[in-house]
C-alpha cells in the first residue's frame, strides 16, 4: 500500500461513526433535526490538483464544484460552504472565481479561515446540503437487475487539461467544470446507487459495485464521449467529469437525459466486467487515492 | 492593510448570508432542520500554526480542540468533524492524536480528504455542532450593565509555549489545550456575549464590544494568571488559551467558576478600557488576522 493508503485506512478505522462514509471520495450524511444533513470537505493543492500557472478563479470554480457534484450525488441542496483559504498569488481573483461559483449554486459563503503559508498553496472547502428525498441515495444502493445509467458524455475534461498543457483551445470542461445538483435531485427519487465519475468512469464503477456487494457489467461502448473515439480508453479512465453514474430500472422513464451503460448482476468473481471481461490485474481504472 | 486584511474585507463582502459570521474568529449558525447548527472551519500550517519538529499527536489534539472551543463559545454540542489531511512526516502520530482528541470531546469523525502536498503541511478541520440553547450566544450580544466574566487563568499557553521553545517543561497547556464545551453549554442560558480568548484577552474584548456596540472596561488585576504576575502584561496580549470570556449580570449565581474582570458600558468614544484607558494606539493588543 502507499503511503496514503495506509493513512486512510487509520482514518477509516477511526471513522466508525454510522454517518461516517465521508472520506475522500463520498459524503457524510447524518440526521439533525428532522432532516438529513449532508457534508462534504475537499482539499486542493498546489502542484498536485492546480498547476501553479492556473488562474486562480479557475481554481476556486473548481474547488466549488467538486463539492457541489459530491452533494449533487445526494440529491443534496447546498445549504453554504466554509472555506479554508491560505494566501496566494493572487487573492483578488480567486475571491472572484469564488463568487462566481458560488452564486451560479446558490450556495453562501458561511465561513471559514484564512491563513498565510510559506509552500505551495493549499485551499480546502467544505460543503453543508440539505437531502431533498430520503432515504439519501448512496454508492452502495445498487439493485441487482437495474440498469447502469450516465448522465452525460466523458473525455471532456480530459480533452480541456490536455488543450491547457498544450496552451491551445478553451478547456473550459477542465476549467470550469459543472456540477449536477439539479439532476441529482431529480434522480434521487428514483435511483438505487448513484455517484460522479470523478475519479474516472471504470474506476467509479468499480467503487459503486464493492459498495453494493453486486457486480456491474459496462458495455464500454455505450459510453457517450465528449472527445474523439480514438481516445475512448483514456476517456473512460480520466476523472475530473461530473457526470453522475447511478443505477436504475432499464426500462425507466427519467426526468434528465441519461445514457444506459450497463446493467446490474449479483455478484460473481469480480466486481466490474467491462464488455465481459474483468479488467487486466494491475491496469490503472482511474484517479486512485490508495 | 495587510494583504490577508484585504482578503478577509473581499470574503465578508461575499459573505452576505445572515448566517455568516463564521470567518476566521466566529462560528456560522444556522437553522436546520428545526434546531440550530454551528459550523466551524480552522486551518494549521506548519511554520505558521506548529513547528515542523512538534509531536503530529499535539497538532491533531490542537487542531480539534480550537475548533472544539469555537462550538463551546456557541454553547454547542460536538456533532463530528471533517478533516483535510495532507500527508506529513508521521501520520500515524498525528493520526493517534486525533483519536485521542475526537474520543475525549466525543466527535465523531464524519469524513473528509486526505491529499499528497509538496510543501509546508496544511491541514483544516470543519467542526459540526449543535446548539443546546437558543437564542445561540454570539460575541454582540454583551448588554450595558452587565459585568465581563472570564472562566479560568491565562498565561499557561504563553509559558507552556516558552518552555518548549527552550526544550524544558511539559508545555502542555500549549501542547493539548481544552476546550471548555461543557462550561460553554452551561453558560449559555445565562450569557449575553460569549467568545474564547484564543486570540488574546484584550484583543478578544475588544472585538467583543465592538460586535455589541458597547464600551467594556476591562480591570486587567482582576484577570486570573497561570504565570508569574511579572508576566501580566504580556499574558493579557497571548493567545492560545482556550477559556470563556462572557457576559452576564454582576450579581448571577454561575454555574460553572468564573471571575469578573470587567463591566459593559454604553458605547463611549473607546469600545475597550483597561483600568479606566484606552490602549495604546498601535499597540498589538493580540493575535490579529488583520
Amino acid at each position: 500500500m502507499t503511503r496514503e493508503a495506509v493513512l486512510i485506512a487509520s482514518l477509516r478505522a477511526l471513522a466508525t461513526h454510522p454517518a461516517a462514509r465521508g472520506l475522500n471520495d463520498d459524503c457524510a450524511v447524518l440526521e439533525f433535526g428532522g432532516e438529513a444533513l449532508v457534508l462534504t470537505h475537499d482539499m486542493m493543492v498546489e502542484g498536485v490538483h492546480f498547476l501553479p500557472g492556473q488562474d486562480p478563479a479557475d481554481i476556486a470554480w473548481k474547488l466549488v464544484a467538486t463539492n457541489m457534484s459530491d452533494l449533487a450525488t445526494k440529491g443534496a441542496e447546498p445549504v453554504g460552504v466554509l472555506l479554508g483559504y491560505m494566501l496566494g498569488v493572487d487573492d483578488a481573483r480567486f475571491i472572484a472565481g469564488l463568487g462566481e461559483a458560488l452564486a451560479h449554486y446558490g450556495a453562501p459563503l458561511l465561513g471559514g479561515d484564512t491563513v498565510s503559508g510559506t509552500g505551495s498553496q493549499a485551499l480546502g472547502l467544505t460543503a453543508i446540503g440539505r437531502a431533498t428525498h430520503r432515504p439519501v441515495p448512496s454508492r452502495s444502493g445498487a439493485i441487482i437487475g437495474e440498469a447502469l445509467w450516465i448522465t452525460g458524455p466523458v473525455g471532456a475534461a480530459m480533452i480541456g487539461y490536455e488543450a491547457m498543457r498544450a496552451g491551445s483551445g478553451e478547456a473550459l470542461a477542465y476549467r470550469r467544470p459543472v456540477a449536477l445538483l439539479a439532476e441529482g435531485q431529480a434522480l434521487a427519487p428514483l435511483v438505487g446507487a448513484m455517484m460522479d465519475v470523478s475519479d474516472g468512469v471504470l474506476l467509479d464503477a468499480r467503487r459503486m459495485a464493492l459498495a453494493s456487494g453486486v457486480t456491474i457489467a459496462l458495455d464500454s461502448l455505450a459510453v457517450p464521449l465528449a472527445c474523439p473515439e480514438s481516445r475512448r480508453h483514456d476517456a473512460l479512465r480520466w476523472g475530473d467529469d461530473y457526470q453522475l453514474l447511478f443505477t436504475a430500472p432499464a426500462d425507466i422513464d427519467l426526468p434528465v437525459r441519461a445514457t444506459r451503460i450497463g446493467m446490474v448482476f449479483a455478484r460473481g468473481e469480480h466486481p466490474l466486467l467491462v464488455d465481459g471481461l474483468p479488467p487486466p490485474e494491475g491496469e490503472a481504472l482511474g484517479f486512485e487515492h490508495n
